[in-house]
């Protein structure tokens, strides 16, 4: 088919499949949190066992919709692109079909905004609101009927937590596939034998993580007499074996797909694997309170509640650490593996392809049990709806899980950019990259990632470069604050209509009145939709604009920049809000003075706080920096194109 | 002479002249302020005017120590250096002595480390204990003297403010300079006739804006019946007629000494002044409790602390836009004002060593008005001491200033690594530079910019140099978090001690007995003493640890990321804190129902949180980003050594 203009013709169809499929999963899920919050506050009076088994497989329900939903998506399309795209060589006709495929993402990610910011927002405001009044000021507990706003925050918890986190997760999981196969059909662009099998197999190894995570859901079961503890280490053991037995069968895979480098890939997908595990255990050590440091952060409590908030940020903090170090670990290794462990050679051309191809591995390789550890995450808010504490915990190494792959899969998505910023150029008729020195000359269809960065002078001496990463750096911290904002004035309006429901309707304290629950659903909803609106429209133009003033390295730059420090920022702010959440938790369980202490108090203003941390500003920065990377992708023709002028 | 070893001879005797003249300089600032602090209260007594004149030309000393050392210790050594190194070629032997010089800053970043993180830990430490227990708990007034913690709170804010930023812009200044000076060594090393003129230019510049610092320090007075519009007047006049003057300054000295570009590089000094005022102004909007974001962040005090801090820290995270910006623009803006505005050929050979210098002459153009800048600001905590509104904003325009210069200053130092790893290469012997691809070599000598972003492959596709882009990223958090928690940990010591000697200490609250305010002294100094060592070795290490393992990328991306990610958070704490001070300050005025209301103790919860944001933290983050620059200068023979190896 004819290429006509600087975008191809399927993105609009993709576009809508995209979003599409990711609603459809989120819709599935939150019918069934809905259903399954009763039916697990029902078990959960016969046994721990059996309460645990139906908010588990409910959220399984979640997991397994999600990656099936992105699988299906992905290789219908594959199928309709096959068919359709017509190219005399095999080589090039792949690099195309991959690289329209990427631009799919673009539909998820929009839905994602949607779920994770709007939902974000919705949910924070609901509950902010709702503590503020009903637990600080009318005296009465969390989730109490007599409260209006109850109904709008647990409808919210299900729209943040379960659809939200799994459009994240449907957009990372698609996003991590499609970039892979797009940087395999460039690194085996020389070789066809190999090339279209080097495509399929972040598909094989996802399709594969899918049975082997049901196999994971099935070993989640406990004994009828368990404690918390034991309920943990049986989540635990579900998605441990569900990484161990991908972890064997990915040398399998490899092995047979007859991969010259089978072993040092599988060992990319082990490192993806091993990452995600670090990651969530790192979360866990610095946000459950049985460990130093949430519990510290309760004590400086008995201060008041500055030094918990300051305790808290600290510690937040100070925990950005285990997951950096933890990611940068897997994209060396990772690197190296798919190279032969060649380190002098770190850099050459060719390397450089294979080297990025297997950090897109284990990207694949993190999310390849998506299945399960998306569901030991949704059975999260279930849990929490009906078992209150058991959630908590798996919410906070589940966010981990989220950042930490929405990290790698945007390393993949930008080395993916170069690759369509490269058919940009040759859809506009280039076909040689003229250095600036002038001393020699690379074909197009030829040049690797080395070539283009050198043509583009995407070095970090270049203040295009260096303008960018300053400019992706703010990006994070201004979506953040934009986020922050919106919660903080959604949540007064809320406090001033359950305040005034309270003054106006009689009897609502005394339980002889019926608040109007309809009404701060209804402030929560237009609230959200409002103020993700700024947030959301910055995220989309600055990428175009930073292509059109700076190029490709402004944009590589903004990408490179607004991952940093996008990725530590979300870590710093999903733990802060944890460690809050469960320091007050600490103390509710009647340590430090227990409920109702000056103590608590200290620590109920920490978790109010931690609140938009932990649910909306720190988990929208996985969506921003999937979003930039996508938008610059969809956009990469007009960036070429404008260049050329 | 000889140079043997991976490093030259006169670092240690540099390092201590840099330490000293920055220590000495902290040392004049402090006496002098402590002696101001009583005489501005004096003075006050009979008119504004004369208060405003005592407290503004008491902190002129603190700032004209400050520029007056700097020059000195910059000139005595350039004359030393060029007396004993010996070299047959002029272009080279100035590169030379500009790239030895360059390792002087590591005395001044030493010095500043010490009195910014250690000042920082040691004044908040005093001054949240001292809130904590005797405003919230025993309801005494602030700086009350039955207060046993309020003389460490006193001596803190002049070790903090006066000691800490003085060594921090001290660092800045020489800094700025000295990479400018190499930089303009390298960028006319085939120009022997311009080669000097563009290594004393930027010390030219500074010393023209001592002495235009000087005049605007004279016109720092108003009317006897001036109010506090009038004043802030007057210290703007004073700062913009200096900066004007160094402006039309500016336009003479290039063209006197000749520079083709004269035009271009006179831009690029007012890109930099221009830069310095904006974020000036931008500070004071989103800080100041004459505008909207500061007066909203007051108002969310209706619904409590929780809402004050959430709306503080949104504020404060919106508020980057306007410094990112601004700066991202200087080095645009100076970067083609030096190139001739040759947009086509920004990045080819000569032009980006053009441009670099460029830049670095911006940073040097914002740093010329630093004799006054410091002096409002260092006016601010004599000011604070006896007339206190009044110096509150010059701080915080005061902080925008220091983070501002220090981003510049520290993209200057980026491009000056290159020329120490080059220095480096030379001295180890190396003469070619091979390029991967084999295509061609260049000579080292005559190697530029971008010859050395080819050969070390320091483009955004290289994984080492992504790898250090999150480990710079997550240094700025985890030594941000480190410093938070010393803060928190060393208030708490003081909290208790406080709490000790009310109970101990029989009539203290009644002003019959006598506080141990030594006692405090000591637990602030211990304190601060002890928890600044892990940051500080953090920060030295990491940059030695990143270039042994990740090479020259590794380093590049670790100081870019700890750049990207550390100016932003920098801006962000400090305009967070500034906002939460003022916050209060705005209900301590009288609105929103005054002192004592909820609203007020909501919002001295704001302020206390604030208090190691705007005083600790976020400063530290100027000392960081140019510390990592300057040991990874000072190491660059090491790693280059070991990339040998």
């Amino acid at each position: 088919m004819a290429y006509f203009g600087l975008q191809n013709n399927w993105v609009p169809f993709a576009f809508l499949t995209g979003g599409f499929f990711s609603a459809l999963a989120g819709f599935f899920g939150m019918k069934t949190a809905t259903y399954a919050s009763a039916r697990t506050a029902n078990a959960a009076k016969d046994s721990l066992n059996k309460g645990l088994q139906v908010a588990f497989r409910s959220g399984a329900v979640m997991g397994l919709v999600v990656v099936g939903l992105a699988l299906l998506d992905i290789s219908a399309w594959y199928l309709v692109l096959d068919h359709f795209i017509e190219n005399a060589e095999p080589g090039h006709k792949l690099i195309m079909i991959t690289t329209t495929m990427l631009t799919f993402g673009m539909g998820a990610s929009t839905q994602a905004l949607f779920a994770r910011v709007g939902g974000g927002i919705y949910t924070k405001a609901a509950d902010v609101g709702a503590d503020l009044v009903g637990k600080v000021e009318a005296g009465i507990p969390e989730d109490d009927p007599r409260n209006p706003a109850t109904i709008a925050d647990n409808v919210g918890d299900n729209v943040g937590d379960v659809a939200g986190m799994g459009a994240d997760l449907y957009e990372s999981y698609c996003g991590s596939i499609l970039a892979t196969a797009a940087l395999g059909a460039s690194a085996f662009a020389l070789n066809p034998a190999m090339q279209a099998k080097a495509v399929f197999a972040p598909m094989i190894i996802a399709a594969i993580g899918v049975f082997l995570s049901i196999l994971g859901i099935f070993l989640v079961r406990t004994g009828e007499n368990a404690d918390m503890k034991k309920l943990m280490a049986a989540l635990n053991r579900g998605v441990n074996v569900s990484a161990l037995l991908i972890a064997l069968f990915t040398f399998v895979i490899f092995y047979l797909l007859g991969f010259e480098s089978w072993l040092g890939l599988s060992f990319s997908v082990i490192s993806g694997l091993l990452a995600g595990i670090i990651i969530g255990q790192g979360t866990e050590y610095f946000t459950s309170h049985s460990f130093s440091p949430t519990r510290k952060i309760a004590e400086s409590g008995k201060t008041g509640p500055a030094t918990v908030i300051i305790s808290g940020m600290g510690t937040g903090m100070i925990s950005t650490f285990i997951p950096v170090i933890t990611i940068a670990l897997a994209i060396l290794f990772s690197y190296l593996c798919a190279t032969g462990f060649d380190v002098q050679q770190m850099m050459s051309g060719e390397n450089l392809s294979m080297g990025l191809y297997g950090i897109g591995i284990a990207a694949v390789g993190m999310l390849s049990t998506l299945g399960i550890t998306l569901a030991t995450d949704a059975y999260g808010p279930i849990a929490d709806n009906a078992l209150d504490a058991l959630g908590n915990t798996t919410a906070a190494t589940g966010k981990g899980f989220a950042i930490g792959s929405a990290a790698l899969t945007a390393l993949a998505l930008l080395a993916s950019y170069i690759e369509e910023i490269k058919i940009g150029m040759l859809r506009l008729g280039e076909t040689v990259l003229e250095f600036a020195d002038g001393s020699n000359s690379v074909e197009i269809g030829k040049a690797g990632f080395a070539d283009f960065m050198n043509y583009y002078q995407v070095t970090l001496m270049n203040p295009k470069v260096l303008v960018g990463i300053f400019i992706g750096s703010m990006m994070a911290f201004l979506f953040c604050g934009l986020t922050m904002n919106a919660v903080g004035r959604a949540a007064q309006k809320m406090v001033e209509e359950v305040r005034r429901q309270f003054r106006e309707i009689a009897g609502i304290l005394e339980g002889t009145g019926t608040p109007d629950y309809a009404k701060c659903v209804e402030i929560s909803t237009k609230g959200a939709q409002r103020e993700m609106l700024l947030p959301s429209l910055l995220a989309i133009a600055i990428p175009i604009v930073t292509g059109v003033v700076l190029g490709v390295p402004g944009v590589m730059g903004l990408l490179a920049g607004g991952l940093g420090s996008g990725f530590v920022l979300a870590v710093f702010m999903a733990n802060s809000g944890g460690a809050w959440d469960n320091a007050k938790k600490f103390v509710e369980e009647g340590n430090l003075g227990g409920k109702g202490s000056q103590v608590h108090k200290a620590t109920v203003v920490g978790d109010t706080v931690g609140d938009p941390f932990k649910d909306t500003s720190g988990p929208s920065l996985n969506i921003l920096i999937k979003l930039m990377s996508m938008i610059s992708i969809v956009m990469a023709g007009l960036t070429v194109a404008w260049s050329l002028l």
